[in-house]
C-alpha cells in the first residue's frame, strides 16, 4: 500500500476540494492520508493533525521556520519519517520546497533540488526542469537537472533512452549565455543521451523528451505559455463575439476549443515532482481542482511505485557526482 | 529629407521583395537608399554598391570582418559616414549587432547596445528589451536598457513618463536571480517611473510599457510567445477540423481569425530598434514581407525624426552615467 500524505490547506480553493480530490485517487494500492486540522471532515481518510495553515504569501523560509505545526511542514515531515511514502501540497511553493529540504534532505551529493513540469506538447509530454526551485544555476546544476530529468521521463513518461535538451537561444551550440554555453559542453561530455540545444519556439511542438534550464529562465517560461494561451484564446474570444456570424461561428468551434483546452491543461498531470529529495514530494497548482489533486496524488503514487528516488540516488551517485565533492550550499529560497 | 539605408540582400524572400518594400516607404520627407550589388533592379531608388553578401547562417563577427563590401557591413557604414541617417537590415542580427558597434560605436558610457522589441500587447504597444543582442548582462546594464526603452517609448510610441517594469519570477522584490534583484534595487533607486517586477504571463495583456530583461530571457521569451501562438492556432485549426460542424464555424470564424492574427502581426511594427548606438539601426525579420519593410524604413525614419540617438546620448548621459566610469568590454556576438 502506498500512502500519500495531502496538505488539505495548501491551494486556492479550500480544503473541501482537495479532501475530495484525494478520495477520489484512493483505489487498492493508493491510501492517501489527510493532513489539516482536526475536525476536518477527511471522507473517512485517515487524518495526520496539523493546526497550523501556511498561506500563499508568506514568506516561505520564515513561514517553515514559525510554523512546524502546519499542514505543510507537517506533510512533508510524515515522508521524512516513514508515515507516508510521498507529499503533495497545492500550496506556497517557495515554503513547500523549504520544508523539503529540510525534513526530506537531498539525495547525497545534489546541490540544488529542481521542479520538473511536464509540459503537455504536441508531440507528447515533455519535462521541463528546473521550473523555479532555485533562481540561479550553475553548469554542473543544468548537468544535474539532466540526469533527474531522465530519469522522470523514463520512469513516469515510460520514455526508453530519453532525449535531452538545453534550453537556449538558438540550436549552435556557440549560441548562448556563460551558464548555457559551459552547460552545453558538460552535458555533450556527458553519457547521456544529449540532442543539443532547444529554442523556445519549439516548447509546445515538444523540443525533446527532457528540456533543461536554470530555474528563473524555467519559470518565466511556463509562465509566458501560460499568459500567451490565456491572452489568445481571450483576443480570439473578443474578435469572435465582435460580428453576428463570427458569434455563431463561435458556437459551431466550442466543442473543439473545448478539446484543445483539455490537451493543453495542466490539470492533466496534477502536478510538478520536486527531484532531488530522498523522499517523493509533488507539488500541485494553487488553484488545482479536485480533479488535479486526483491526478497529483496518483502522480506521487506512481513515482513511489517506479521508486524514482532510489533511480535518482543511484544514477546521479553513479554518473555525476564520482568524480566531484558534493556541496552543500544555503537553499535559495525566499 | 530622411535617408534610410536599406540592405537590399538581407532577409529571406529576395532583393525584390525589400526593394518594393523600400519603394512604398519612399515619401516626401524620406528617402530609401538601396544598398546591394550594381545592376540591381532598385525600382528608381539611388543604389549604393556592395558587390558581397552576408548569409543569414554566416558567423556574424567573422563575416563583418571577412565581407567589409557586403550589403549589411556597407548600410552601416553608410550611416557611419553621414551618407545616410539610418540603416535597415532583414538580415543576420548578429552580423547586424557586429557590424553596427564597428561602423556606428556605441554612445559614449554605453556598456551594451540592446535589441528594443515592440510586443501587440492588449493594453497597447509594450517594449521588451534586451530581446537577444547580449545574452550576458550586468544589472547596471539592466538599468541602460530602462533608460534607453523610455527613450523609445516616449519618443517613438508616444507614452508620457512610461512605465519601467523588470521582468522577473515573481511581482515581490525579493524574487528573483541574482541579477534581476540587484537590478531592481538600482531601478527603484533611479529617476525612472519603475513600478516594480512584471511576470511573464502579463506580457501579452501588457505588463508596462517598457519591460526590462537580459538578453537571454528577452530572446527565449520571444521565441516562446511565437511558439505558443503558432502552437495553439495549430492545434485549433487541426481541432476544428476534426469535425463537420467544427469545420462550418471555422469558416465563421475565419474573419476573426484574421483579424487576431493581424492584431499581433509583428510585422506591424516592421522591426526593432538596436539601442545605445550612435547612428539609428532597426533590424527587420529574416522573413519580412514587402508591407514589413515599408514599416520598418517608416520606424528608422521616425527614429530619426524624433532625434532618439540625440535623446538616448543626452539621456544616458546625464542620468545613468554620471557617476560612473564608462568601460568597454569585447562585444559579446559570436
Amino acid at each position: 500500500m502506498i500512502r500519500v500524505a495531502v496538505d488539505a490547506m495548501g491551494g486556492d480553493r479550500g480544503p473541501e476540494e482537495i479532501v475530495a480530490g484525494a478520495v477520489d485517487a484512493a483505489s487498492d494500492n493508493v491510501e492517501p492520508v489527510i493532513v489539516g486540522p482536526r475536525g476536518l471532515d477527511t471522507q473517512g481518510l485517515e487524518l495526520i493533525e496539523a493546526p497550523d495553515v501556511i498561506a500563499m504569501d508568506e514568506k516561505p523560509t520564515e513561514a517553515v521556520r514559525t510554523k512546524p505545526n502546519s499542514s505543510l511542514v507537517v506533510a512533508c515531515q510524515a515522508v521524512g519519517e516513514g508515515k507516508a511514502d510521498a507529499v503533495v501540497s497545492a500550496g506556497n511553493t517557495g515554503a513547500m520546497l523549504a520544508a523539503c529540504l529540510l525534513e526530506l534532505r537531498r539525495i547525497p551529493g545534489v546541490r540544488r533540488p529542481a521542479i520538473a513540469v511536464t509540459i503537455p506538447a504536441r508531440r507528447g509530454p515533455s519535462v521541463l526542469l528546473d521550473s523555479g526551485a532555485n533562481a540561479d544555476a550553475r553548469p554542473e546544476d543544468l548537468v544535474q537537472f539532466a540526469h533527474m530529468g531522465a530519469v522522470f521521463a523514463e520512469e513516469i513518461l515510460g520514455v526508453a533512452e530519453p532525449e535531452i535538451r538545453l534550453l537556449s537561444i538558438g540550436e549552435e551550440p556557440e549560441k548562448g549565455n556563460q551558464l548555457t554555453l559551459e552547460a552545453h559542453r558538460l552535458l555533450a561530455a556527458s553519457d547521456l543521451n544529449f540532442a543539443g540545444n532547444a529554442e523556445g519556439r519549439d516548447l509546445l511542438t515538444g523540443a525533446a523528451d527532457v528540456v533543461v534550464t536554470d530555474g528563473f529562465t524555467g519559470n518565466v517560461v511556463l509562465k509566458v505559455t501560460e499568459g500567451t494561451i490565456k491572452g489568445l484564446l481571450e483576443g480570439l474570444r473578443e474578435e469572435i463575439s465582435s460580428t453576428a456570424v463570427g458569434k455563431l461561428g463561435g458556437l459551431l468551434i466550442r466543442p473543439a476549443a473545448r478539446r484543445l483546452r483539455k490537451r493543453l491543461d495542466p490539470d492533466t498531470y496534477g502536478g510538478a515532482y520536486l527531484l532531488g529529495l530522498r523522499g517523493l514530494a509533488v507539488i500541485a497548482h494553487g488553484s488545482s481542482s479536485r480533479r488535479a489533486i486526483t491526478n497529483a496524488v496518483s502522480l506521487a503514487a506512481r513515482g513511489v511505485e517506479k521508486d524514482v528516488v532510489g533511480r535518482l540516488t543511484q544514477n546521479l551517485g553513479e554518473s555525476v557526482l564520482a568524480s566531484r565533492p558534493s556541496t552543500t550550499p544555503t537553499p535559495n529560497v525566499r
